[in-house]
């Protein structure tokens, strides 16, 4: 709720850095709500890692002293809902007109593809941190601007596109960010 | 195919090391093998790491200098399969007599059981290393054998359990271990 005057205060990096890691605490403390109330089981997947280098100190446990970062081969969330497998990522927009395509690995794209043809739900969470607004992004329209994006140089999504299209998710405070209505509005539209 | 003779040629510190890499590479090459042939899209979890310190060397890309193994939350695999959200752990076994539930975390337990109970399919899969053989693990006998532990002690699952009641995994090439077909068996027995 506060995320616009954090945003005036604090210098440009820190302030990306810090508004990921909002939309990611929103998830998780929601996803830890959903766990407790016994309505899904939804998880964060850790961050990939590559260890190149493991310490071994006396009697007290291994520590990794050289690894760096890998490129995420899938999304970030993953779980169950009502018998349903749900998958999705988690992108934050600072952007006031589009939600830029550059956002999302291919590979991310290919992926949520696969999961829907075998019958799972998969869908991105786009936060538009100048509106304070969340949405959920069906794969059927990313996929349209994305496809899009190869021929005709197009590389975004507009702020329309998720007003008129996309599934609004209300903020509150528990749950923090109750997107699984969303995810049933979504289920819906389906069958 | 050769797990004995690479047991005896190397130490066991090792041979734990790799025989543990076995599985998992098996359940690797495996999910590879099926989201080829558009069977499922089931990946491997990354390992959680605790990260405390991170480098930024001038222009090249982040180094993680300090971090640490964490427990698991959850299972090491999960995806999608006909619909059906699957979740799994595999463990290695190298007694020749008993599985011990020891192997397996508290949390890792309550986790499948959450799974099943939103109407996903969740087990173990355990390699006898001993005989070389392979088993599904359906979490009903799992619960039966961790919940007696609690009461009398008892904290292991007899191997002749796993010949009467589990689901064999047949180990063979492309697949190297072809888990599905134990799923559909475990599937069909839920119906």
């Amino acid at each position: 709720m506060n995320f616009p005057t954090k945003k005036k205060t604090t210098n440009k990096i820190n302030n990306k850095a810090n508004l990921g890691m909002v939309l990611e605490d929103m998830i998780n403390q929601t996803n830890e709500f959903y766990i407790n109330a016994n309505l899904a089981i939804i998880h964060k997947k850790p961050t990939p890692i590559q260890i190149v280098k493991v310490d071994y100190p006396m009697r007290s446990k291994a520590v990794i002293t050289e690894a760096y970062y890998k490129t995420p081969s899938t999304t970030d969330y993953n779980g169950v809902y009502k018998g349903y497998y749900i998958d999705f990522e988690a992108k934050e927009n600072h952007n006031k007109t589009l939600f830029p395509l550059r956002n999302i690995h291919p590979h991310q794209v290919k992926h949520l593809n696969q999961i829907v043809a075998h019958g799972g739900i998969g869908f991105l969470i786009v936060a538009w941190n100048h509106y304070n607004e969340f949405y959920l992004l069906p794969l059927d329209i990313l996929n349209e601007f994305w496809n899009q994006a190869q021929d005709d140089g197009r590389k975004s999504i507009p702020y329309s596109i998720f007003k008129e299209k996309c599934i609004p998710i209300k903020e509150g405070y528990a749950p923090r960010l109750d997107y699984l209505k969303a995810v049933d509005i979504l289920i819906k539209n389906q069958i």
